[in-house]
């Protein structure tokens, strides 16, 4: 669903369907097959959050113009998309957001192959609409840390050792640098001052935080079919190992029963729903829903004065939403 | 084996002593398991073309700097490493040129978001040296045209219907266009005039084109050992119809017989070496050698009048070369 949908980014609305149809011109190519799997994946159901939170930033700015930003709010849309088409690879996953995944219709060749194409792309979006090497440089570090997020990730799948600081560095690297370069880009390119800049970010790092303990919270308490997603306990059958389950490793007596489960490649469904009953008896769903609202008030409290009210006001509308969403 | 160990590009082997410096510097992270996949693949015996071409060409501009145009250098190898790493998870290859490959060491998982990296490290080496929006549409369009390259060529494996113009336009996306961009940016970079840059790109596009050829010949001529390939008709097994076999496919008296192989999933080492002594028996290799030699004597002849002398024997020296070579 896209987060417009939700009654959200309201303010920003025409700037979001116009985004809609340069997605559609980005991913055309001249070999057909290429058109038909970014047609699919762009009209696959992403939220938009990234661009809706660059577009709104960018109404902090002096000189907001829809032409000049919009290149820009398709790149970072460009990236997530490929991001998570690798994504879907790596985890083998047929569906996302209840749609068939690239690899599921197309196989992981051209998947893969897919994914370094729109990662182009995005690169290629920004280059020729010049926003300066500023810009181009917030894009490439954006996506090596996201993936060093990933690969860090990866190398602590099926382990019980997990410290709370380590899974906020990666869910830092993974989702809330991603969101908060979001919103200083957007204020940088319309022109907005640097302490405005650097409370943008700020307020994007804090929300990303949220977001992805909110995403890491569904898995646990969440309904799947809302989420378009296989089955709840879908982070533990991967190996991964989130906030919620790092606070009941901490203070469950059931902690040895529960790491068995969780360091188990070869887990059935049983044991995922012993791991999720383990992690709901204990206070990791409420330590974690907690963390969220903290991080959530102090993305609102970074948001600078001389933000204008009305781009103030998307901005808390969101963070509150992120707080409250099941999905 | 890098190609200044051949004897070649000796004019810039102080260049490309700095250069594997700096690819050690650049794919350093401050995840240790990532510093060491980037190691690993830095020092996996990469030939080193791309960045070789483009520093040769860059001494053919007016204002060369080694300091200013090595990032440069080392983004493009950057780049090949990124889609020679992807490449491996697709092929599902364990080793290349001798070395255990990235997927079989790490996993595919780790391996293709360590391409993500490389290809993100390489927009970020550029954009940290302000070459230029130029530069950077140029890389960009690189990449998506190596990755629409590629997954037009996974549409066409085990199929016996090729033409020999598209397998041209094939590897024109694969291959020469990436070379015929290192040569250009090499001139662009180092203050090379326009109708110089013209012919860089020109004459890269030239000895790209021979390049696949070449290589593509040697899987059905080579030796397997001095390629550091599993064997020799990998291309066959994987289902990649070149040059040789397409001229086979049009000439041989066993052509329903080659047809019936290569667009065989399920085919065995024998399939595989009848199909090999069908292409032999025709002359599809001589066709192809003497395609590659035509390419050569283009990129030769492409080579303008202002390049200084020892840039110019450096290009033709690297396309005598590519002709001969047999790894």
């Amino acid at each position: 669903m896209r987060i417009a949908q939700a009654g959200l980014f309201c303010s920003i609305k025409k700037d979001l369907e116009v985004l809609e149809t340069l997605l559609l011109e980005a991913v055309k190519s001249d070999i057909p097959l290429v058109t038909e799997i970014g047609t699919h994946l762009v009209n696959s159901g992403g939220k938009r959050l990234r661009p809706a939170l660059l577009l709104t930033a960018a109404h902090a700015g002096r000189s907001f113009s829809r032409e000049h930003i919009m290149p820009l709010a398709a790149a970072v849309e460009m990236i997530h998309m490929a991001s998570l088409v690798h994504d879907d690879v790596i985890d083998n996953s047929d569906t996302r957001r209840g749609t068939p995944t690239a690899n599921a219709k197309w196989g992981n060749q051209v998947a893969i192959l897919s994914g370094d194409y729109f990662f182009a792309q995005a690169f290629s979006l920004v280059a020729n609409e010049h926003y300066g090497e500023d810009v181009s440089i917030r894009l490439a570090k954006l996506v090596s840390e996201l993936s060093v997020g990933e690969i860090q990730q990866d190398a602590l799948m099926f382990t019980a050792k997990h410290s709370i600081s380590e899974y906020y560095e990666r869910i830092e690297k993974k989702t809330a640098n991603f969101l908060a370069i979001c919103c200083e880009l957007g204020g940088m390119v319309s022109g907005a001052d640097e302490a405005v800049c650097k409370s943008l970010y700020d307020y994007g790092h804090f929300i990303g935080m949220a977001f992805q303990v909110t995403d890491d919270l569904l898995d646990i308490t969440g309904d799947a079919k809302k989420l378009g997603k296989p089955a709840a306990g879908n982070d533990i059958r991967q190996g991964v190992v989130t906030l919620p389950v790092i606070r009941a490793l901490e203070t469950s007596p059931q902690h040895d029963e529960l790491a068995a489960i969780i360091t188990n490649r070869g887990m059935t469904d049983a044991d995922v729903n012993r791991a999720l009953e383990i992690v709901r008896s204990t206070d990791g769903v409420d330590f974690a829903k907690q963390k969220a609202d903290e991080f959530l008030d102090n993305a609102k409290k970074a948001l600078h004065a001389d933000i204008p009210q009305d781009v103030r006001d998307t901005f808390i509308e969101a963070a509150d939403y992120i707080g409250k969403r099941d999905f």
